[in-house]
């Protein structure tokens, strides 16, 4: 291994046995995340989906995978067409709802019926009416490939799942370096400002919870049970808008640490351990952005606070900044 | 189509006719970015692609597809193995030289090889060493189906391509409304606050973009060509951190327009139309801003703006916030 490997490998392992391991690890992989729907003569069917991918352009292919066991699959393959349903940021319910089986998962859901005949989900970003063409072996899923008719793409912003997490992408400090190196002179803006600060700081917090012993999804999980203890895991992960692996993984690791307990009906708490970690990761976060400003007087951190809550919405009302027209 | 539909839709179409619209479609659906790496007999390959995926945990398969047409295929066909690099934030740049073909590929590229006998680059997220099990006939392309053997993670973001964009995954809005739900009596800290600043700004910045005549993609085209005239396609695209096919949609519509021209060398400049539209849109950012902070002096403009300088870093020196532990 070469020293930055060693520097920075968090898990290796063999993907056959490290079970566990090897999704995490898939798991730095980025996707999107899509519901993949079909409507059988009236029985309906809704499988949330990262395993969406383009094949072929001409002729126009794409591929999902589904597991061999899914409850849905028989109403894929009794219906003709499918479709493609790429969530929005916004739409972290609907992948939880549609991921979780045995329950009505239309209910509450706005859609309606494509050209294809498959079930069109209202406010996706983007979305494929495709014909089933092929059905290829993959272990312990089976490969779909659809030949997709009609598409669609919205003025939407996509919902990103990577690490486990629900999340939205924007310009990295890349961009700033190309935009410092060529345009020293120009003052940048309030937009590009605040951008390289929260990086910035998102940056430093990851490691201000590292030194009181959480990762980022162990800080999230644990700072949505110090605010509503009693969540099932289920709900636990969908406030923390992580999927159900991934807030399991925390869960057990805050559990075995001692900072996680259950209560008589199994629903998930902060134990005072964990409320005392959570407490002092908060003070942690709040005193490294004091040090950060000792040089400055408390009311010009408050000028500062109040320009920068100006400069941000309403959180009751957040617009969407979409997709390129 | 729903109202909102009606409201949001870009564009749709056939996808066997409407292949560029196709294509914008699909990168709606985010990804991250590998490198596919093999060495047969000592000749290397390595083709950058987008269409890895996960199929099986047990047994532990993943798959992508390459162009049948693909120069580098013989060498993945010769070889028993193959691995996938998944590229981290800071290697986009990887990602166009593996993209481009005719090239050293691997020239200044640090790499050893793997177990497998595979090229393994350094610097990744993430890493999948493959044994070759199944090719499936997918129009253009060949889906190629590998059983992982290793694996590893690194302590690196993942970079995410998403709507031609290279990029960075964050939280969204939705975290902060669920924390402002449940904690209103918190002051929330600086990195909060930035996050929920920042997404604003970004929100209002494409409006203000769309109003001047610009898509975010073809800002900064346009941004990069004012600072650094005279690029090649293929240099405006590694600065401006889009895929060569979302720069030649951008640089295009951009020409029709009258904003962008071509030097008797071929490579790109903007027009003086096209000037003045870019520094209109700087102009237009920034009086923005400034409406938006009215209520204050220009001496509380100043405290904040040092205050948040102070909060983000030096861009020669950008810390990795990498993955979770």
């Amino acid at each position: 291994m070469t020293r930055t490997d060693l520097e920075y490998a968090i898990e290796s392992g063999t993907a056959a046995i490290d079970t566990d391991a090897f999704r995490r690890a898939l798991g730095h992989f980025s996707t999107g995340v899509t519901v993949i729907t079909a409507d059988a003569g009236g029985s309906l069917a809704g499988i949330t989906a990262n395993s969406f991918n383009s094949v072929s352009l001409d002729p126009p292919l794409i591929l999902w995978s589904v597991k061999k066991t899914s409850t849905s699959w028989p109403v894929f393959a009794a219906a003709r067409s499918f479709a493609v349903n790429v969530l929005a940021v916004g739409q972290s319910t609907l992948a939880a709802q549609f991921a979780r089986s045995g329950t009505d998962k239309f209910s509450g859901v706005g859609w309606r019926h494509g050209a294809s005949g498959a079930p069109l989900l209202d406010d996706v970003t983007a979305r494929f009416e495709c014909e089933r063409r092929y059905e290829y072996e993959g272990g312990d899923h089976l490969i779909v490939v659809g030949e997709v008719t009609r598409f669609s793409r919205f003025d939407r912003r996509p919902l990103v799942f990577t690490q486990g997490r629900f999340s939205v992408a924007i310009d990295h400090e890349e961009i700033d370096q190309a935009v410092a190196a060529a345009s020293a002179e120009d003052r940048p803006t309030f937009l590009t400002m605040l951008r390289r600060a929260f990086l910035h700081r998102a940056s430093e917090f990851r490691e201000e919870a590292h030194a009181v012993g959480f990762t980022m999804n162990q800080s999230r999980l644990s700072y949505h049970l110090a605010v509503s203890p009693g969540l099932t895991l289920e709900n636990l992960a969908r406030v923390a808008l992580l999927d159900v692996d991934a807030a399991k993984d925390g869960v057990s690791a805050l559990e075995d640490r001692g900072w996680i307990g259950r209560r008589v009906d199994g629903t998930l708490e902060l134990t005072s351990e964990g409320r005392r970690q959570n407490v002092r990761l908060g003070e942690v976060a709040r005193s490294a952005e004091a040090a950060k400003l000792a040089g400055y007087t408390a009311a010009e951190i408050e000028i500062a606070r109040r320009v920068i809550a100006s400069l941000g919405g309403r959180l009751d009302n957040i617009p969407d900044y979409g997709e390129d027209p």
